[in-house]
């Protein structure tokens, strides 16, 4: 039987315990809101609003920013993480059952865990790929850059799993699918090859470092799309340059597809409430 | 005329009686609902609420199930059982009767029936199976096997068409089809082929065996979609990681289409109206 | 130039009159509708909502069916055949504007004509089909099943045009299209070929004779379908063993795009309104 | 530069006129509507809703027709026609404006222009064709075709721009796009080739003379379909006739899309108040 | 590493400021409403509407300007540019926030900025493409030329930037994107041949010159489509003539994907108001 080497059948070993907790990584929710005018009449509850996105301590997440969102798609939006999904949806479960709820309406949203993508190097393989682009084997300066990157690795992992989330101004979110289309299937196509995709791709986001800031997580199985990227930005422009220059690596020219874009712009509710005139 | 043998024409048989009870298997139905907070106003119904997912014995469903749904698509869902249709739709109807009724959108659905796939291999098929993977002709060790598959096969089978439900904490739920594009048709694959990509698909189920649980219905010629897919595990990386997996067997590679995605967590109907804030 | 030969150009005839009643067969209407719960308040209206489905004489339609349908997507439907379009789309009329009418919402419908398809074999095909699949010609054999198959024709035809509706407990409906796909582009087929593709399907739906039985009416230039299936079965398994069958046939596999589904099961407007608990 | 001889560079020419009015056609608008049952309650404004299809002289448009629409998608429709655009629109607002405009629900519509196809053969392409198709060069009977078809064109390009609409009792509206994907490009076509294909779909409609009248109005650069179809037909049946027969026309067959299909009978403002029973 | 010379790996420079000023030009937003005659009532808010569309000094948008848009889709529009994204949503909100706002449905959008696009040729490609299109290398008439194109240059890039919008009474607006379907796939074309197909594009634009003006703004990582193409015309007739001439240029042919088209007529806030019936 296929079953791979890392996952023993279940008969060899005790069950994993139930519980809602990923073995790795958090969970993460994106939530994005419209305010129904028709609704809002008389409404007061600007302070549970505010509430509701500063949790008391025992509901808190572990990360949880807020974003004004322009056009009509939606006013404003959330995004958050932590180790427990139902803390995540209780943040979106406060906002609605406000005061204010009955005019706040739920656009979308996207659910996914954080998770180490299996196309991140190794080091062995950070190691093999220098050589292959001229760094001589065995050279001390080869051996420097593999010793900066096994140092690297644990930081970058940690963040990829239990992302900071940077304090720029400017932020763009969307969810996206691997094509499987007859002549574009990415699933089909072999890992050796997905993973040089994946590394031009790397390559194309690092040149944007100190600019825009990424974290891709995971929808497969839990939501709509395969997956999210959140792309923080210094500015607004380079949300536009980076998705621009990503399109024409092929791992996004032949094989992605996309969802609805986001675009936000970081706030405090009290900014949220203040651009959309619900409060002077 | 082709009528396949197994199918006498009509005329030479009496017809079989009119019901609505499936000679084998159980009608399934999911639905998934959203709390409209424009709606709730001063309505009280929890009691009406919590009876409609409990109802009394003469019209309990076989099977039951309910769910916090996270995301913005639903607050809650249930998944039920039974030889009777109508009594798993009068549970959706209980639900949207009840003084909560009003305040209470359903989102989506998926009606269904279980049933064995054509794709299980009889005990015949399992030992030709073995020998072509290696095993020898008339050794003990392939008759033991060949013999405890033919134990088990009743009891798989009686799981796929009346299955229980694990008490586990993660749920997921989605609908799919085959592919029929040109050079990608599913229905067009000859039978041996498909057999051969179904047992590749469920040897990738079958290492996560103890994490996850799977049933399979069919909605062909009952709902939008061919197939309704629902996954229990011990904790909702594991939905994760077992759509990721089973992305890359050929048969969801390049045949699989995928319908909405809905990740639930077990819960009570008290637990349901906790955590979207309708009860303290 | 190329007018056919049945089609005399308009010059040379009388224009045939100006009606609504089709030169043969009938209009037919498929509605399905949801209560919204929201709405229904204090409304009362039952004797009208029966009223609407028990038309007074003069306003009632050749055909008249409904069904409660399960899911989310409506709680009941009908199904209506006559000569006149308006008396069908009455019914419509007749159960919104009753007093539950502000608390009934169509979801969808389908306009579409009766007909005898194109793909029918006339007396002297089904000879010369008989005689292709081994049927020795000029054999008594071969000129009874000729002459019985005379004598169906026309009451098939008559039912295909103006059919009785079984008092069969499930019924499921579904539009769908021919595809026009590079590769698989039913339009561009010839016709030989598209009829053999035909009788190979008819003979799929043959072998369920007594157990489901269909109506297929055409919509093509009516609504957004090229054509609808109604589908009545002895048993709600059966409309999932019958589609899914199908499914492998050419005609489908390659060529069949659908629509949505709804599966219906035959029920009075009292039942319904008792399902939906409208009434208790 | 490429600019084509008929289009002088703008810095040759003096600006054409900023104005509403086309050069040659008239706009076109073709609106539907649904009544709100949930909306209707002790709401008068039939005077008005009468008033706003029969507009005083001034806003009265060149041509308008309403018409009762079959099916959940829309219970009334209009087709108006008109040198200024806002004009049509007018009609539109007016019905929307009036007391009973909270009751009536829009839900589909279509802006466009009348125009004379690039693919009506001018007469010396007219006589071309009637040489290749066999008639004799320089011969009597072609001259006299020609000369008729001389006379006809004007009358025919008047009724394309300036179109009277028949006073029959059915009515299709559907609009369409020609296909770009791979494979199946219309636009990369040879205009040859495109015009053959024209002519061949013309004259499957030649051939419903007397029984089916059309008028495509354009939307390219206004709309979201490049086209829109409207059929008048004596009989209802005659809409699916003509539509099936040319849906195998190559140009349909392999290049058109075609969107939501409205079937009509004509109809008073008063009748589909009365057919709707929003009056007696 | 792949880093593009014009971007120098963040180590070596300061990071940019946080802002959301672009580092070139606008950011430019398109809004599209419609009024929702159920909620109009006797709400009063005409005053608030005109200087929602007429922001004090320093809320006013470096440009602006609205329009009737014909059809059901929406009432009314506006385009806005400026170098602060939430000024331009600020109108947006006005518009929400003022009395009528519970009457106003925002029905679309699309966020994008300005740019000058890759495919703009520079003076020294322009005088190759002269010489390539017959020229002379050196000759007096071809400097002269490429000297006018160097002075053109920085004022047409400078209109792409920070257009003046024209004072003419027509527009439409749509979204765009280029297709990455296999056979067709814009981002895998070599950038030279992207540029001809652009050229060839561009050359069609200006046979419309006088007639038809445009700004092509980009969406790409801020909302769902690539690409906002904003055409402003002297007669709407010309919207239709352009968009369909450029239909057949490679580009369009083979690689664009069209979004929603919107219509629209210069308007001043009260001529929406009074179009729509609003005030008298």
């Amino acid at each position: 039987m296929n079953t791979p080497a890392s996952r023993p059948p279940h008969a060899q070993t005790a069950p994993p315990p139930a519980t809602l907790v990923p073995e790795e990584g958090w969970h993460c929710g994106h939530y994005f809101y419209r305010f129904r005018r028709d609704m809002l009449g008389d409404l007061d509850g600007v302070d549970e609003f505010l509430a509701a996105l500063d949790p008391p301590s025992g509901e808190r997440t572990e990360r949880l920013q807020a974003y004004i969102i322009s056009g009509h798609k939606a006013d404003f939006g959330i995004m958050a993480m932590d180790t427990d999904p139902l803390k995540i949806d209780s943040i979106h479960q406060a906002i609605l059952a406000g005061p204010l709820g009955p005019a706040i309406e739920p656009v979308w949203s996207f659910v996914s865990v954080s998770e180490v993508s299996e196309y991140v190097p190794s080091v062995e393989l950070f190691r093999e790929n220098q050589i292959k682009e001229g760094a001589i084997a065995g050279s001390k300066e080869l051996e420097d850059r593999v010793s900066a990157y096994a140092t690297r690795l644990p930081m970058m992992n940690h963040q990829r799993l239990t992302p900071e989330f940077p304090d720029w101004p400017a932020a763009c979110f969307y969810p996206m699918n691997k094509s499987r289309v007859v002549g574009a299937n990415w699933f089909t196509t072999p890992f050796s090859h997905r993973r040089e995709l994946m590394a031009e791709h790397a390559r194309s986001g690092i040149a944007f470092a100190g600019r825009v800031s990424q974290v891709i997580t995971v929808g497969v199985g839990l939501d709509d799309w395969e997956w999210m990227v959140t792309l923080w930005a210094r500015n607004p422009q380079y949300l536009k340059d980076i998705v621009y220059k990503m399109r024409f690596d092929e791992a996004s020219a032949a094989y992605a597809e996309f969802g609805p874009f986001y675009t936000g712009y970081k706030a405090s509710a009290e900014e949220i409430l203040r651009h959309c005139r619900i409060i002077d």
